[in-house]
């Protein structure tokens, strides 16, 4: 029997780095620029903010006619009259102070905001009891950013706050890498499309399509299913290129007997260089894991089971998708610890990727309880709230060891 | 001065829980499902797997004509073919054994499955090396959702496991609460498109727009952007109700003067019973928050600084909205374990979020730096990673303290 030449999760992931990139630059408009990736530099256009602003409600001042300033002895200013929301401000005489509210412009000779809890007014006369120092109370122009100041660099995901920052610089276009297509295609003789009703005796329906086509989307990308593969390697090759065409990733999910495993391994091999990249994983679940670079485009076969295939898609799938969108691969990933409620044996050599379910025990204390089962039933998939690694070192987990688990969205 | 009254941020999410209800359930194609909350509980209608599969590529037997086999006295049984991938499989006769593919089905009269690692075959004569128990290698009819099983409850959100779940069952429709919408409207007189090129003396940019648009999306809800209110209160209220009309939650944004929040705070008491419900959050940044129920849809009126405005709705907007859509508010979040490298002051009686920054030290060690600014300053959350919170009963944060990360995507 022919061995399966393995490779690390590690190693996988370095070789999806090595090989593929990022897809071409296109421009986006803000309101559609969440969660992509950018592809330039972007040097503030001007000074934000653009004036002197005010961070209260109050007056401004010359902040050196409020020194010594106090309860007993109030500085005393007459007030020019109010400045309006959105308005420029006019130019502030000696002796005199303008009225402001949070966000407003100061007027020139101003330097800083005397807070309206700490006056009092009576006629045009203000009476300041505490004093403020030059800059109190005051954002100056250019203060969150200097007018070419680097503002976001190539590579920076694009969430809320780095559009808030675009659309306050008024740059409402960037170039964004562009957001993959992925095509997902099935192929197993054993399989029915997901929508049969009923199903004839020794088939099972394409339950991976639906799953993966929505993981593809949450990843970032715009997901094509293409169905389940003829039967023929001829037209199995034929249908698997016709997708690869298309898309900028090819998923061919299924095929966990040998024949089907044979086509896959073959189109990978078939479809452009270099081909056949990675054979197996040494991971569990989802070891025979097939990674091909076709002509520049990652195409993976996934294992028939659809536990491991989801795994693996989890991992791998997500890092080939952060590649081609611009993202960083490896950034720490957010998990909840919990304290693990029973032995998890695990084989040296090998990454285990365990199921857990999480829960608060009667003191709060959260609580990972491993959801056993074969890798094929997605009963126990649907169960857990998310995973836990046991590296290859390791011979398993003890009860009540604290583990990190990692959520399944 | 007339005082803010304020509401804990812990009493604010039991306000919003108490007030709103999920939207009304609608058939959704699983396809399309994909991150919706189930309004049905879901029984399979039919065994899962339809019939008993083999685990492993090997022979399909008789266990108890496998007993005492070895390497030295194997077992002989007389092949009599190969059962094809979805195909229904005939019946096996004593002193047989059918060869089976991984995910195949078992003839009847077959009740496990010998590896074929462990066997040889000469002619149509296989030869059994280890002997294997009834059930071995068959993951039986029924064994991951027996016929009538209760398969996934009201409320749980679908993620892939579960779509991949119902695809199994032939399941291609299910009832999910509607997918909410939310309208954006933006309010205060200093106030500019943010894809204004230039700017008058005094005015700022919308920035909100595309942050709460990205935001509203990222939590799973459709975003209707309006523009920026007028600026008398006859036209600020007929354009909000106009809004209110065509969504399921609408949120203003800005206002940070006296007043358009005087304008904002008599809107939400107008605009529907029982109106204003909050004014006020002990949180920092983000305290002068508004919320109210105006007729059984949920207003809210964030803060005008863009840091707070995004705070707040990360916190309040995100759990309205998985409200709306049926989905559970208070679970529990996944954090990046960090060491502070400094002291971080703060107001007791107050939960403060603080903003910080990721990175690691010479040992790798993942250290979070603090990231000051004012509130109105965007490139102090476009700098964070995500941010850690400071209970109301603690006065601070001191360097070297383990602090729990939640990110900011």
């Amino acid at each position: 029997m022919k061995l399966m030449k393995v490779t690390s999760p590690e190693r996988v992931i370095e070789i999806i780095i090595e090989q593929f990139s990022p897809l071409e630059a296109v421009e986006v408009e803000l309101m559609e620029a969440g969660g992509k990736c950018l592809a330039e530099d972007i040097y503030s256009p001007e000074d934000l903010p653009g004036f002197n602003r005010s961070t209260v409600d109050g007056y401004a001042v010359s902040a050196q006619e409020t020194f010594g300033a106090s309860e007993s002895i109030p500085a005393l200013l007459e007030c020019s009259g109010e400045i309006p929301m959105g308005q420029a401000a006019p130019s502030l005489d000696p002796g005199y102070c303008y009225q402001v509210h949070t966000g407003g412009m100061l007027p020139a000779g101003s330097d800083a905001v005397v807070m309206i809890e700490d006056t009092d007014i009576t006629g045009d006369t203000v009476q300041i009891y505490r004093q403020v120092a030059p800059g109190q109370n005051v954002i100056h122009q250019g203060e969150d950013m200097a007018k070419g100041q680097l503002a976001l660099s190539r590579g920076q995901t694009l969430r809320s706050p780095e559009l808030g920052l675009l659309a306050s610089m008024g740059v409402s276009h960037i170039k964004a890498y562009r957001q993959p297509v992925i095509g997902i295609l099935s192929s197993g003789d054993e399989l029915a499309p997901y929508h049969t009703s009923e199903l004839e005796a020794g088939k099972v329906r394409d339950s991976n399509a639906p799953a993966l086509t929505f993981m593809g989307q949450q990843y970032g990308a715009k997901a094509i299913y293409g169905g389940i593969l003829p039967d023929t390697y001829e037209e199995f090759q034929n249908e698997s290129q016709k997708m690869l065409d298309k898309v900028d990733f090819m998923v061919l999910s299924g095929g966990s007997s040998v024949g089907t495993r044979d086509f896959t391994s073959r189109t990978l091999q078939e479809l452009g260089e270099p081909g056949l990249l990675v054979e197996g994983i040494s991971i569990q679940p989802g070891k025979p894991t097939l990674l091909a670079n076709c002509g520049g485009k990652p195409v993976m076969g996934l294992p028939g089971h659809p536990v491991s295939a989801l795994n693996i898609f989890f991992i791998f799938g997500k890092a080939i998708l952060q590649v081609l969108s611009g993202l960083e691969v490896n950034r720490e990933v957010a998990t909840i610890k919990a304290e693990l409620n029973r032995n998890v044996p695990s084989k040296p050599g090998r990454t285990d990727y365990v199921r857990v379910k999480l829960d608060k025990d009667e003191e709060g204390i959260t609580v990972a309880a491993p959801v056993f089962g074969r890798s094929g039933m997605l009963r126990t998939l649907a169960e857990a709230d998310g995973f836990t690694v046991i590296p290859p070192e390791k011979e398993g987990l003890a009860t009540g060891e604290t583990i990190e688990v990692q959520l399944w969205d």
